[in-house]
């Protein structure tokens, strides 16, 4: 710039330099992450710092504009990038270029057993976050399927902490991967959405330990996940946002956590417990209260003025603001301060067909009477598809995880473009469901409105079942208040609209009828043995009705296996089992987790007298598998020994297929009561017609350990094992026992 | 990954490989850009670079979500960043985080005749707009200042080409330091505000070079700017947004510009002609009348579904298409996806301490007799400020520079701030401006209504006046419609609001009657030999009323000079001189500049009987300058020489200060006509009380040549030049002859 001027003006030097100084540490790309971070703190004013620690609007907050680091922003997930909102209202923005890819619902990929899936997942919806400028994905839930009840676990991975650890790591790493932070969520024990801000719960270090943690722990040590979610509730009466044992004693300071604790959103109630008690970043509290403009409003939150106040008083020592700070900025640079990150990418076909993979791999084949399915399109005419499912958008609804879809395959649409001119495809409602076709100003793109009678509608689908091959039954839940969805349990285990009703007549009439339930949770199913075939549908997204159709029509082969346990009643679960409302829902916002560890299979397997209408694992396949015996290559092991267990899989019938092989370790003796079995291993293996091929599992004295109350550690006892490999909870096909030393 | 999974499926290969790629081409960092944006080209759809050729919201346009191209983001400038607005509404979206430093007007900054200042401006501003994620600012302006009656002249950089130049040049590379496109305009001859969507413009070819085109000839070819804008009015009957002239033999043809082309908001008419007369991105497009909702509204533009459909058709040949394109992806190269680009930062310090600076150095001290300024504390007990202008927001209107500034000190509060207890600063509103304090839905900070008549608030202002020591009258414009306002022409030279009466009652009750007048363009001063002290003030932005009392108070020694003419009446100015409508302001949407080349001073040079109240280049000092003799390194050139000039300047006061030294030339015989002399060279020296430095300045052919419109072509023609050297182009010091041959 020589040319353009002759001398700096002294005049000008007491207002500062022009001259560029040396690059500060703080944006020395060269220079650890580290130091950059106290080289940054060491520059902020505690204003700046107090700022980071709270929102500035609905999904964002400020970076430290003075020094040019940048905002952070997230968006909700974990099923796609919602919607632009307004600046502090919920309402959509009404942007244009927001529509996201839906992908499947969380239940579905974890009924996917396949972690490549989940690492898939995460990768695409990754790229997703990372092209609409969001740095922080609200996202995967962990939480545990403790009652089918639960209005929000569809958004979670089911009923074990192995299962959801096995996907949730490869979903984090693939999420991280694009420079976007995966925030797990809700820690710990949201396991309903029942009394949710308040219900304070208690339960044993064990079932913590072995069931609601794992998932948790394995996001974190394992999948290095960089934020993680506070929940609402409470625990040992602090809640969990701002809660020493959880987030200080456990997170931190057991498992090492580096990354940031974010509250969810309006889940912080106390300035001093959100000082000390481990969080970082407070999100959407209500200050609607207050008599505060909204402008005004983020400077109430518990983090912002009020903190600050403590902070120059005194009260709160500035390193307790530092720490925060320091998690903050390493949230920065592992995400919009790295250079390095990719730039994503949006409503990428290559999403659709991640989006459609995930379902195809996770849809359930629950029962296939007679090979009813797949459907022979050269020997099929007429199929009858029933159910208001069958065309509601079921992205839409559900509470934070609605979305605003770039489109939305129906199962009907999907079902008659596969089928196209080799039958006729006929629909007929069934029953009423839905008169409320919005949410969230969202409408959906169907008119479900309805003006005749649920007599008139039976009758007429009756009628169009009797002169049709094939009856696809397509019901389940929604996402409406009280069935899938955020903000309140289910009030009922059996299906709601008397869609029982419609499936008992649909089934007289016509001997090929195939139940497909669209849902994220169990539902009692009283007229099971009166259908040939049911399919568990999940939540698919965007390319649901696609990937629905290439299994009904066989085009691809089922290989889901259920995540969770499904009763035939609500007694099939113990926390309903035990009939005290203090176990569910709870009382006077008070919770005792009595089921203790024994949830899912784990309590079912002992029961003698009744058996659930379909186990933990199971799922069908158009072929048959063939397990081999178990090997073992010792009989006995140490504690520091690594156990091989192998055995070889088969296909024996005519068509490609995946299976999941499962893998249970038995304690046959312990000084605690334990489960009968415990799930330790899978694999998901694919088999060509006549294929076979061995399977290896290695176990270690993790896989053997049970938590101990008492002496607050995993402990391996010695003793007798065994080790059980099978289909399901419910179908083991070979055994082999050994000793630990 | 590989533990996580045992097997990738068969099943799911036809849907795509899990498996990363390798790095495309238009995503490897490494690999040249053109060899990128080829790369990038040749994977779009015809859909998707059709979608890049237009707006998808009031300031965006979309990438390529599915390549994961980002979206590019532009802002109002050039004064500060606009607030966020609604997608498609013109209203600001009630964002928290948007308000912007607030810099000086480019007026201003044109009078610092100090390109250092330039670049510091260019690059604060730059470092906003890029915290703001914004990829491209809409700035500078450099449309010459043919009329003080151009409601957008406050936006531009003055009269002369050659400062215009200067000045422009580091102001693009500021910005464009941060990866941010400086997007200069209005490209081009958008030098009136009247009828500006309309009128077509009749120019010679050598008043368009050698005026009207420089300073963008500079941008382009020295600044390498990025982005250009085109202008709103017609010329040689095309619209200036898609002009075959402007746009694809100027500026792409003999400038070889290879950034982008932008249409004005709304300057663009014809589908056939934006997609072959240069146009790349078109904004703004209004389509209120169509009939169509506005989430449509943008298919309708020029460049989309009209666009598409010639080009599907086949009328118009893709590789139109792909040229706009690859300018696009250029584009994108240059700031979002450059991963080296800085981070920015927003309402700094360090750019309070620019605007200040650049305040500073800007603001002209017109008059001073009797050394009236600077206000000796010392000996003043009582400061009167008169005037609406001392305490309106000025960084509020104006059109689309309105900024929501994060803060804006008024010459009142700057300057009792400065005066502190060491005077009495009383103040007097004195005239009735305007009632209306909001634009474009920002309110004002300052109650501007007033109940009391013209003659009270006279009265008080003159009877307080009689009693202090000085009276600072602070009037002059303001950001209004038809004042310094886009979107039409002031409709009088005069002051509004009858303030020459205030000002002459002032004066006459008060020796010590300072005017300050806060504009970006020039008024009659009926009244200037009755005050002491004239400074303008101009339009200062945040900083303004600290950096006007640093000035009246003698902290800085004023420096700034006159970048355009300020006549004593209209008829001053060439194109009103004239007196012939189609001149100015243009008759049924034609306008013929007759002023040709002789604007401003090249015009006042010319007249004998009449003098400009201030001349070009007209600035004094609290000191005095001393020029020494010029001396040349030869006597003769020929047109491969460069011409050494050197003389001593010596500041002769008691005060530090800095000079703007300017060189003209003046060729003595022509076969054109030529101007009497044009400014070819400056220099802003600072010197000390006593000190003396030598100044050199460089000439070569191009600063003695004029545009041939016959041959099309700048000549040097052989001949007698003089070289004139002084303090304004009315204060010629010094002269030296030589002989081009």
């Amino acid at each position: 710039m020589k040319r353009y001027f002759y001398f700096v003006g002294v005049l000008l030097l007491s207002l500062g330099s022009v001259a560029t100084a040396q690059t500060p540490v703080y944006l020395d790309d060269t220079k650890p992450v580290e130091e950059r971070i106290e080289d940054a703190l060491s520059r902020m004013t505690l204003e700046e710092k107090v700022a980071l620690c709270h929102a500035q609007s609905k999904f964002s907050s400020p970076g430290v504009p003075r020094l040019g680091l940048p905002e952070n922003w997230m968006t909700d997930g974990p099923h796609g990038i919602r919607a632009e909102v307004a600046w502090d209202e919920w309402e959509q923005a009404g942007w244009t270029n927001d529509s996201c890819m839906a992908f499947p619902a969380l239940t579905c990929l974890a009924a996917s057993w396949n972690p490549e899936m989940a690492l898939l997942y995460g990768r695409s919806i990754g790229e997703e976050a990372r092209y609409r400028n969001k740095n922080v994905l609200l996202g995967p839930g962990v939480n545990i399927y403790r009652t089918p009840l639960n209005g929000r676990n569809f958004e979670y991975m089911g009923e074990d902490p192995y299962l959801a650890s096995e996907m949730v790591v490869p979903y984090i790493e693939g999420v991280q991967s694009n420079g976007v932070a995966a925030c797990v969520k809700h820690f710990a024990l949201n396991n309903q959405e029942y009394d949710r801000y308040a219900v304070d719960v208690e339960v044993s270090d064990r079932a913590l330990y072995e069931l609601y943690l794992p998932a948790f722990q394995a996001a974190v040590q394992r999948g290095k996940a960089w934020a993680i979610m506070g929940a609402y509730n409470r625990y040992k009466g602090q809640h969990c946002c701002h809660n020493q044992y959880l987030l200080n004693d456990i997170l931190r300071g057991e498992w090492g956590f580096d990354g940031v604790v974010i509250s969810d959103w309006g889940g912080v109630h106390n300035t001093v417990e959100s000082a000390y008690n481990g969080l970082d970043m407070e999100f959407g509290t209500g200050t609607d209260g207050l008599g505060v403009s909204a402008s005004d409003a983020y400077n109430h939150y518990f983090l912002a003025q009020p903190f600050l106040d403590l902070l120059k008083k005194g009260e709160i020592p500035e390193s307790v603001l530092d720490g925060k700070v320091r998690n903050i900025l390493r949230l920065m640079y592992r995400t919009t301060m790295n250079r390095n990150r990719p730039f994503g990418s949006f409503k990428n076909p290559a999403h659709a067909l991640a989006a459609r993979q995930i379902a195809q791999e996770g849809i359930v084949l629950l029962q296939n009477r007679d090979n009813v399915l797949p459907i022979p399109l050269d020997k099929t005419k007429k199929i009858l598809v029933v159910g208001e499912n069958a065309i509601k958008m079921m992205t839409v609804g559900g509470g934070s995880s609605s979305l605003k879809a770039w489109y939305e395959v129906s199962p009907l649409d999907g079902l008659r473009a596969r089928v196209g001119d080799a039958a006729e495809v006929v629909y007929a409602r069934g029953y009423v469901g839905n008169t409320d076709g919005s949410y969230n100003g969202v409408v959906s793109k169907v008119d479900l409105s309805e003006s005749r009678s649920a007599e008139e509608l039976l009758a007429e689908a009756v009628g169009l079942a009797r002169e049709s091959d094939y009856v696809i039954f397509v019901g389940g839940l929604n996402k409406n208040s009280q069935q899938d969805c955020e903000g309140g349990d289910r009030i009922a285990y059996g299906l709601p609209y008397n869609q029982d009703r419609v499936i008992e007549a649909l089934a007289a009439a016509n001997p090929r009828t195939v139940v497909v339930l669209i849902s994220g949770n169990s539902v009692a199913m009283p007229w099971a043995d009166r259908v040939p075939a049911i399919v568990e549908g999940w939540y698919c997204g965007s390319e649901a009705g696609n990937a629905l159709a290439s299994v009904l029509v066989g085009d691809v082969n089922p290989s889901g296996k259920l995540p969770f346990t499904i009763g035939k009643q609500l007694g099939d679960y113990h926390a309903h089992a035990l009939n005290d409302p203090l176990v569910y829902p709870g009382v006077d916002h008070k919770q005792v987790y009595r089921d203790d560890i024994f949830v899912g299979y784990r309590w079912s397997d002992l029961q003698k007298d009744s058996k659930p209408l379909f186990c933990f694992g199971h799922g069908l396949s158009y072929t048959t598998f063939e397990y081999g015996k178990v090997s073992l290559d010792r009989k006995q092991m140490t504690a520091a020994d690594t156990l091989r267990v192998r055995l070889t899989v088969k296909n024996r019938g005519s068509r490609a297929g995946a299976e999941v092989v499962q893998l249970y370790v038995s304690d046959l003796k312990s000084a605690l009561p334990r489960p009968l079995k415990e799930l330790k291993g899978f694999r998901k293996v694919m088999l060509q017609p006549g294929e076979s091929r061995e399977v290896e599992f290695l176990l270690d004295r993790t896989s053997l350990s049970y938590f101990d109350d008492a002496k607050h550690e995993w402990v391996a006892e010695p003793g007798r094992f065994e080790v059980l490999v099978g289909a399901s909870s419910g179908d083991i096909r070979s055994k082999a026992g050994f000793e630990l030393k």
